[in-house]
């Protein structure tokens, strides 16, 4: 009844707690390290979703644990993992065989709830680096290291592009 | 399979990370207006509690409101919300019938994972301030004004106080 949307909720509260809270300085200042308080705020919630996505990740069933093929580990992202979070499929999947992948998800839930005006394209990197995090943890506990971002064109549509970090 | 943990580490992780940035200051020192780190941080983990809180209510089945009786509505948070939240129902329900209720959960889950030893006793506040705050905020839907606090004894027992504020 309620649970599905509990973690919708939860996330909508971090990203207004962290941007509320967060520095964020005047044009031109920047606080100590040079970051401005947006970008400090997006590492943190990448840090998060990332440290969640790996917990989650030692959850798996033993038997799903080592996949095959890296193709099929990117399938279960699609599949498994978005449906326990977000109760639906990713609606794409793509990839150059050589180490890049491109998730498209035409409906994304944390994005579903902005007004769909080109004015709001510049707030979706917030709702956004959460989950980016969230696979790279999630990845990460897989066994595989990847730099993910996540791009939006038009909303609620976004892709996520997972490149891995061959060692 | 993983979805009915995203909650509780997406808490742990909103918890550590208050904890990471909120001031602590030496003892005897203070913030601005007064209140120690800690505290802050406490109301703002119970505030979010409050707005989740309030945005689950909302997704109440319209037949389940209104309730016909306060004690009705304490026992749907005992049941309803708490199996959807923590997959599990709360384990006895007190009032002294004068609007003060004592909602006791012998082995609450977002306690659980902390060693049951004495010396973590005063690091439990920080897992039950958000907890606090959604119990108000689901009140605050069905209109039901309150102030919740919670105790613990013995981890990772512990009781949420709700006092039902008459306007």
């Amino acid at each position: 009844m309620v649970d599905a949307v509990l973690f919708e909720f939860l996330h909508t509260e971090m990203v207004a707690e962290l941007w509320a809270h967060e520095p964020d300085p005047d044009p031109g200042s920047g606080v100590s390290d040079g970051l401005p308080g947006q970008k400090i705020s997006l590492l943190v919630l990448e840090g998060m979703g990332f440290r969640v996505g790996r917990a989650l990740g030692e959850r798996l069933p033993r038997e799903m644990l080592p996949f095959r093929e890296e193709l099929d580990v990117l399938k279960f992202l699609c599949k498994d993992l978005w449906v326990a979070v977000f109760q639906k499929q990713m609606d794409s999947l793509r990839t150059n065989h050589q180490g890049t992948y491109v998730l498209q998800d035409n409906s994304f839930p944390l994005l579903l709830r902005m007004a769909s005006g080109l004015q709001y394209l510049e707030e979706a990197p917030k709702f956004l680096a959460f989950t980016c995090g969230l696979l790279r943890g999630t990845l990460s506990t897989l066994g595989i290291k990847s730099l993910v971002t996540a791009s939006v064109a038009a909303l609620p549509a976004c892709k996520f592009q997972v490149v891995i970090q061959r060692s």
